[in-house]
């Protein structure tokens, strides 16, 4: 069987393992206070053009969300999402284990936008009784989105810009961030989204390494005392040189953007077949993530030689599923997967 | 001006208030440990046709909602209600801050299906990834609804079935219980409620009582150490004897059920005289709460002599508002309102 | 039986009662937003010479104590307090809910000192692994305390420059703050308090109202969506001018330092029989509530006719009670139990 | 500089690098639901010789004990355990953060007795006011202790009939609990552990492992939704394998055992030095932590070449402090530092 449902189905990227390795017996202070995290700090400092950001180095998507946004709430106020968001969805509640409700958002593409958040935060202002509901403070945003999609720098602009204006905190879950900034037609950059967003973090679990995120902060109330929320929430690793010396590997030589290149590359040659094929796609993106729609009959068969994700049935004889390329795909089984779909959707 | 903008403007009823001045010097234990507690429980008991239930009493609607469901809960799991719902909407995320989420589904009409429970549940047991996402474990209704609705019999029977059937609790908020009960066209009964749910509450506050919601708990696990969560979540009165001195008043001689059916006469007359003026509703009630649409010119004479609540804008010349009655509505304020309304849209 | 138990046995001063009644049918907005709350508030915030004071109103201490202390701390922020405080010990960890450890210091007497905060504090910020530990940021004191014994006005002074320098909230548990204030020999006064403290609150319950907590908040920071957390935590009365009209009426005339030097004038009368009798006490006190230590033998008598707390057992022949007088003591109920004292103690 | 400060200094055993290594393109499912995690988990189910045991692995300590307690108690529910026990000092209050108070026992050596928690319970239920007081229902255990001591087989033993007789949950941490079972003089097995208790943990983070906590749970009521509370508690790692293939191999040949033992041996080695140099314990110890009390001037020039954690200051020219040996120290390091103590303490 050949893995397409997600993007960490492997360990990790050879040099990431490699530096594993030669650090191995090296002797470090524990929970991230070693050379290791300081060096991978200071390349993302650099590569975000933000001197003055906090980086912290946590081990997974879920753990980092929730100790950002339980560092940023105060007990009353909660976080705006789109309705597909990870927070919102697939967490269990991790956001109000810690207290706070996720605000969902309505949204057909993963995405939401600034004018949303104005209404939101208006609606609450304006309403009688606004101490009878939730305050909304933060904006979570995952770009690229859960669906695959991208936010352009338009809209990522404008988003800020509301927050800022408005008073609420623009936050970026990054998960899959390489695969965006590196997709075809993506327009913005790093030091775009450190420029733009208050924190965000930049995914290493699903772009190459065994585990691992990189929260950046570059806003000063956000900063303050984060490692104790950290260690609260569990996240503070012992061995947190294992995060250093994997973002250092990820950081050295360009590899993180290569190897998400690589991804997209692989990705666009699997949606440009099934465009060929004229499959319709449940939202149309450019990165790692595609969401075809096809005949129940044909994933029937697709089925016996790939594993790929149920997203949710379109009709009687159609489902959206997801497929994924990741940093470790081989061209090869992406190939043999064109050709399948080839023969399968010209029997048809 | 005249208050119609809810049911809590006034202090309570007069017999309340003669049996908190007549029991007033008598000492008794504190935490609803007291005599009067006693004898509150044992007619509700009465009333409900259970002997065997757990009866509790809190003085406000928010703190209940909270410590029924922080009782019910394990942490990974959530409480399923109308996107209306109080819990959802009007509590400033209470609920969450017990830790856990709010699952909402949609309605019009502030009701829920047994239908959408099913599909609810089934949707996250068949998901592959269930773990990832809150469990529904409660259903929360309230009856009547946030917008004057009511649960018929069969409505209720079958969201107990299903309940039952898929190991969830049912939990109703009868804050405004008695309205409903003495609603016209209502079939649902008290003792059909304690049979059907396995917690539920009738409310004092908005009707009769200074404050005070009497708690029942008719299923045994919902029944253990809930008097610990009471206190934990600040709701342990120290004069507890005050919640059963006025329960104990408003059972007494059927009180508790004439003044609700005065409420919702008055409120039968307001919406028979909207009717015949042909005004729309936002959604069609029978309680004492009532959402007509009308002109924003009419709106703004009426507001000169009325309080009312805003509800939402319907157009642009358009708004719902909501007039409630209640226990102590004057007859001549609901005639004088109905007076003002004819001259207002015979003049439209 | 006479109950010496607790200093909430019965209802309210008739004049609270009276009050309540003469404003029953007023219409007022819900919610603490009426004029009987404003009023109140006035009046507290000229006894306390704070213009700038906000004043929150509240139904129960508890409820009051994990509001409070909810608002003031971020989640890895705890409050430190005497191991006797009402918080650590009897409040089913209402504070540990909200997420927050509580930070308990040894005390005989039920006070801390300054420099026990100052150490804590210290030991903190200067042990290698400060994040791992929960970062004390709010001292919670209650005067009087849980023992019976009040603060000095030098002790609270120290306590307050202590914690204004350390960069900690100082928060004063008022529950029975009228019979600290007029004990023989206390020299702090509400103006004090309100210049020492950053949160305070005077307590009813216990002082003549039904039930109900004023809050005083002096600090800027702590005012902030203050309305919210009581909101989420269950305890915005939905009538709320129920707190305004009562506390009203306490502040009117003196009345609420009338009656807590009542009690205070009682518990000296009983306190002086004690000591007239070389009982001892398990800790001295010159307030409302008084720890005699007396025989196994002598309380078995006195339980015939009195209703009285164990507090704790001393030797194999004698245990601590404590004895409360209140604003709703009579003196004849004291006189009996002083004539049964000199009986049951002259036999001994 | 040569780290004796703590066990975690390094990466991992050489075989659990050649581990990872091997299986690093292997494709597998996610979220622990591979064939190492089944497989590791069959070896530990074998070795506690209990086959119905749930295995479930997480990343670190912290994030296990707020999951494991999260899991077992409802919110009024407190988990029990010594002073110096890991929640309740060194976790930035984990524990509260899910809602549930530490209740904190006196203790001088890390550990606590049955006769302690049988004197908690029942004046817990023998307090009249129990309801206002946290319910302990969770004894927290650490083997070895943060001490370095060990609870023999019939103090273990008499904990576990305790809990059993009383209704609460035993509950061990073993992080450190290879340099247990190895230790000299320890009479406790791993089948034991499993019998004795209803959830532990063997730990992997300090025991050769890069990261790593294999949760053990015989209990059935513990078991029931478990996955849930460590996605929720963000404990779910997306790369799962990682942890199964780490304990596969440290569980492999009797490996774990054998470099446990290993430290063991060493602390033997330098224990044996200070005794045989009169130096005094703050606890007398068994297993890889020494506590030993040595003169500030010794303590100055060992600082020159090695790492060592700050204690507690004992006089003030004695400080005890903390040496660790791991399964990486190396016998040469031991040595140096053992000659050293030698000349430093024959000059003193």
């Amino acid at each position: 069987m050949i893995y397409f449902n997600n993007d960490y189905a492997e360990g990790c990227h050879p040099k990431v393992l490699e530096a594993l390795s030669l650090t191995n017996f090296n002797q470090t202070p524990g929970y991230g206070e070693d050379v290791y995290c300081a060096q991978a700090a200071e390349k993302i400092r650099t590569l975000c053009r933000r001197k003055d950001a906090a980086v912290h180095f946590l081990v997974g998507g879920t753990q980092t969300n929730m100790t950002v946004i339980a560092a940023a709430l105060r007990p009353h106020q909660g976080a705006l999402c789109a309705q597909s968001g990870h927070i919102h969805v697939h967490e269990t509640g991790a956001v109000e284990a810690t207290g706070h409700k996720v605000l969902a958002l309505p949204s057909a593409d993963g995405k939401i936008t600034a004018q949303q958040v104005r209404q939101a935060v208006e609606a609450h202002r304006s309403d009688g009784s606004f101490e009878h509901m939730v305050q909304p403070k933060l904006v979570y945003i995952s770009n690229p989105t859960e669906l695959g999609t991208l936010y352009t720098l338009a809209e990522l602009t404008a988003l800020s810009e509301t927050c800022r204006e408005l008073g609420l905190y623009l936050f970026l879950d990054g998960a899959r961030l390489g695969y965006g900034l590196m997709a075809k037609g993506n327009d913005v950059s790093l030091p775009d989204i450190a420029r733009l967003c208050d924190v965000f973090y930049i995914g290493g679990t699903k772009v190459g390494a065994l585990f691992g995120e990189a929260v950046v902060i570059t806003t000063p109330t956000l900063k303050e005392d984060f490692r104790y929320i950290i260690k609260q929430h569990g996240g503070m690793l012992a061995k947190g040189r294992l995060l250093g010396v994997q973002f250092d590997a990820l950081l050295m030589d360009n590899l993180y953007f290569e190897i998400s290149a690589h991804a997209d590359a692989l990705a666009d040659r699997l949606r440009d077949t099934l465009l060929s094929l004229d499959v319709p796609f449940l939202v149309p993106g450019v990165t790692n993530q595609l969401f075809p729609i096809l005949p129940d009959v044909v994933l029937g068969k697709l089925s016996e030689k790939y594993v790929f994700c149920e997203q949710q049935r379109v009709d009687e004889a159609h489902r959206a599923v997801r497929f994924c390329t990741s940093w470790a795909t081989k061209p090869e089984a992406v190939d043999a997967l064109c050709d399948d779909l080839r023969k399968l959707l010209g029997e048809n």
